[in-house]
């Protein structure tokens, strides 16, 4: 199997985090490649994703598959590796904490984006985007015991790549402070080698000097 | 059970189709909302749904379910309607048929928001939004017989409601000249009375005075 890939972004990171948890890692051949919303996408993602979207996968059958979610319900279909439950109430759990997780992510991808327009960001965007991503971390730090205590599965697995992310990009917002439980979550889910080993790293300093997201997302005390 | 809704989201537009194919219509009421990227979300979606969209369903037991595809799978689960095949290779195919579906429905979405900028478009982003979007008909013009022959499934639910929303807001693009297959599918599914029935309509008139997508999607000869 092939996979668009690329070390810095959260969704790809799931789909890492999965084939580690379901030991298919050896199985894939990866693709580097830089997507990004205000760039030309580049043809090689193109040609199997018209969204032009990472991660992208492959099958060994040739067939293209998109994007995270498909694609980690997809491999843990192969190796039966119960991270999508069947039993219809735990599968919601962890398809909504994925959601949650998910569209948390979406949304510090696209407001780092706003800030880097060259007209500005527009502030009635960025203040709703503030509010959901302040609704969102009161809600999963409400599930962070069931999140901590459950077998792992999809919903773990998002949820530790939106918070990865914001100590990725935002990483003056200081959410422990705020969220201890979520925080304590965290910890745990950093023991395992799948999350300790795919945490995002910068391999282009200049990209980070003068982080434009600084100041821009903060929680109430 | 309750959804948050509106007439005029394609993404609530899925459940609908869902809701009636399934014959579950009268099991759920629905809740009018309003939600836009650039403005503030309304306390009665956020409270069910942090990141404040729609559709959000709240299920018998008070459990809030979101997004459209986390709702469509739980209803199509009770009701065992078959929408999300279990056989795997066609359950890959609907999913992979639906991502591309929402991914291009998003970009629609977020390119009108685009437009409305009171500092105009990026260029660069709108640009790279109709490359996906032409290569995104393509690919669905390449499986237009597949998906009218095919057993509807959410795939083709999702792949409807994203040419619904061309018709609905960017009525000057003639996909249907360029993707003939797609438009014979879509009518073929228009004679459902769940994908008729749910035709998104204006009901407020002045929103569509001067449509501002005018000229900016179209297809190549």
């Amino acid at each position: 199997m092939k996979l668009h890939w690329s070390p810095r972004s959260p969704f790809v990171r799931k789909v890492m985090i999965v084939l580690k948890e379901i030991g298919f890692e050896d199985r894939v051949e990866l693709t580097r490649n830089v997507v990004a919303l205000h760039m030309p996408t580049p043809e090689a993602v193109l040609i199997d994703n018209p969204l032009g979207k990472i991660p992208t996968l492959v099958t060994d059958a040739g067939k293209p598959l998109y994007d995270s979610r498909v694609v980690c319900e997809y491999l843990d279909g192969l190796a039966q590796g119960g991270l999508f439950p069947s039993d219809p109430d735990a599968r919601m759990d962890h398809l909504c904490w994925q959601s949650l997780g998910d569209g948390m992510t979406d949304i510090l991808l696209l407001w780092r984006t706003e800030l880097s327009r060259p007209t500005g960001a527009w502030a009635s965007v960025t203040d709703a985007w503030r509010v959901k991503i302040r609704a969102g971390m009161r809600a999963l730090e409400a599930d962070a015991e069931r999140l901590s205590e459950g077998p792992l599965g999809i919903g773990q697995i998002s949820v530790v790549c939106t918070l990865g992310q914001l100590d990725f990009r935002w990483s003056d917002c200081d959410w422990r402070t705020h969220f201890p439980s979520l925080a304590a979550f965290h910890d745990r889910m950093l023991l395992r080698r799948s999350v300790r080993d795919t945490v995002p790293a910068d391999d282009n300093v200049a990209d980070n000097v003068a982080d434009i997201t600084a100041g821009h997302l903060w929680f109430d005390a």
